[in-house]
């Protein structure tokens, strides 16, 4: 029987919950479709650092490497000072691991209330690329005078060709499989250098295919795009903070951080690539049962996907489509629906 | 007779129509509340550009420093490359005019439809202060390696503890006078350099006053609430990158880029404040009368209220809200009213 090692790092808040929940259906797409999923538990997060001061120890990072997959649920803690968790667990393994690319689907699901009056699913279905190694993201900058009326704080985004041609490459792949249209967003029209190899890389990597169309959006204009007008992408590839930024409304149109996934990719599986929600750790629901697990689900869906388990991956997702209508507005005791009785539900059907 | 020098720079596409608008409506308000706008004309953006390859030439630049403040159309062509008229002429004018507050409302009108479900006026009226002097605007940045494999392109946010400190005692003057609450829009989990600064600087400037309490989002989840509750926020205080895409979304939000204005301020008037609608030059509908010369107008109150008439500033507003329900979801010839039609029942209404 195929094996995949998964480490599962639930996190803080209502990440355990909805992890639980997630490999609760993995595990059953496992059984029909015949592999098993090897789940090790791994404490990480701001409980873990509140209580030892430890954030990732060396030793744990060399034995997540040695999983194929990290299935992640929230980490975040309203005691844990900024920076500490994103840059000590989250943004290190994305970048130790390589996962060059983060993936998150935009999509409107059937039956799913949306805040965007008269949108529906066949206007809102797009896949965004948002590179994950570089950029602002590499935390590069420092500090003159701190804490003077002198002081001066520099952020630098750093960009590669390398970088930025290995995550274009993987949209155009992506957009070929799917409607053959690449949109770049970027904001070249200000960040002139970055913007510059931006538009150069992506135009001469979709020229070579030739199959695939591409257009351009600014970063400001695309946002006004997603509220009016999701309907005109498909694949969009982008750097990482305009990525985090335009995903995060993506999930306000699609109804919500409680259903949008994301999978950061190392395509080449020189590393294990890493599935968690977008949403954080939502402490003020945490323990309630209140928390929807669709996003983690879904997070988990992406990640059989990876693993090459396509028939599963689907099931996962049919099922997340068929018992989100069921649940109407929003997910949680209120409506009848706790975090666990949802997974139950998306388990029973994947397991049909 | 009080008198005021404005530069106008209607600029490309609908540029020119929706500022002839704008200088009726204002011009309108001077007769009624006694002053006198002394304009005059400048041919500035992408067609002088593409006729004679000049973008701002010194000398006119020293002519609008000589104005109390400069009227803004808008500039952009398809045929010019990025950044040569943002850089050069926007851009250039908002830093050498040390414009450090680009200063722009979202307010859903009545009567105006909104993209977002069940939004009403009263859940919708927040003020955005964007810094508009410093972070990844500086332009900074640079190549190596340009064209070859091994090519890095950088792009560098530059902020200091005087501009944020400047643009944050604006910011709490704004919401001392509106609500009394400020949110600082930043990333500090991740530009963990810049946002240090911003965070400090913000929340010193905040304690001292006393009177306005202060919250805190990140660009990404402000983009959500934006869609979700925008009602939550009255005045929001970001760096400049962040304030464009926020107000690019907010003017979605608010019904549209024909309806979003902006004023560029040198709040001390050391130099000219600039006024200007956040949309672009719109070529393909250039021509047709079917720009909405409402942002263009609601930029003119923003410069009206700079220039001390207040009064004058309410009724060009008031003309605005009371249009608009006239013109349903938009302007434009299918509706029966063109761009000049539109305007002419602005100027009367504020003449009345
Ligand atoms: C937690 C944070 C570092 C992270 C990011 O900015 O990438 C999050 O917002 C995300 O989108 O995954
Ligand atoms: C044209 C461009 C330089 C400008 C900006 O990015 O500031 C525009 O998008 C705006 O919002 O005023």
């Amino acid at each position: 029987m195929r094996e995949h090692r998964v480490a599962v790092v639930g996190g803080d808040g209502v990440g355990p919950e909805v992890t639980v929940e997630a490999a609760k259906v993995a595990h059953a797409a496992g059984e029909r479709f015949g592999f098993r999923l090897a789940t090790s538990d791994y404490d990480l997060g701001g409980d873990r650092y509140l209580r030892t001061g430890e954030v990732l120890p060396d030793a744990v990072e060399d034995e997540l490497r040695g999983h194929d997959v990290i299935l992640v649920g929230a980490v975040g803690s309203p005691d844990v000072p900024p920076g500490v968790l994103e840059r000590g667990l989250l943004l290190r393994l994305r970048f130790e691991f390589d996962q060059y690319v983060n993936l998150r689907p935009v999509r409107l699901l059937p039956g799913v209330p949306t805040p965007i009056a008269g949108l529906t699913p066949d206007g809102c279905d797009l896949l965004v690329v948002r590179e994950n190694t570089e950029g602002l993201y590499a935390g590069a900058g420092g500090h003159l005078y701190r804490g003077t009326p002198s002081e001066v704080a520099t952020q630098e985004s750093l960009n590669t060709r390398r970088g930025v041609e290995r995550v274009a490459r993987f949209a155009l792949r992506k957009a070929a499989e799917r409607r053959g249209h690449l949109t770049l967003c970027h904001k070249t029209n200000v960040l002139t250098h970055a913007g510059d190899l931006w538009y150069r890389t992506v135009e001469e990597v979709v020229a070579e295919a030739g199959e695939v169309t591409m257009d351009y959006a600014h970063v400001d204009a695309m946002c006004l795009y997603l509220v009016n007008d999701p309907g005109r992408f498909d694949v969009v590839v982008t750097d990482n903070l305009f990525g985090d930024i335009i995903t995060d409304l993506g999930a306000a149109v699609q109804g919500g951080l409680g259903l949008a996934a994301s999978g950061n990719l190392n395509p080449d599986r020189a590393a294990p690539s890493m599935f968690e929600p977008v949403h954080g750790s939502a402490p003020d629901i945490a323990g309630t049962g209140a928390a929807n697990p669709a996003a983690a689900v879904l997070s988990a869906a992406l990640m059989l996907e990876h693993l090459g388990e396509t028939d599963a991956a689907t099931a996962v997702e049919r099922s997340v489509g068929r018992v989100l209508p069921e649940l109407g507005a929003m997910a949680g005791p209120q409506m009848g629906y706790s975090t666990s009785q949802i997974g139950d539900r998306m388990a029973g059907l994947v397991a049909d």
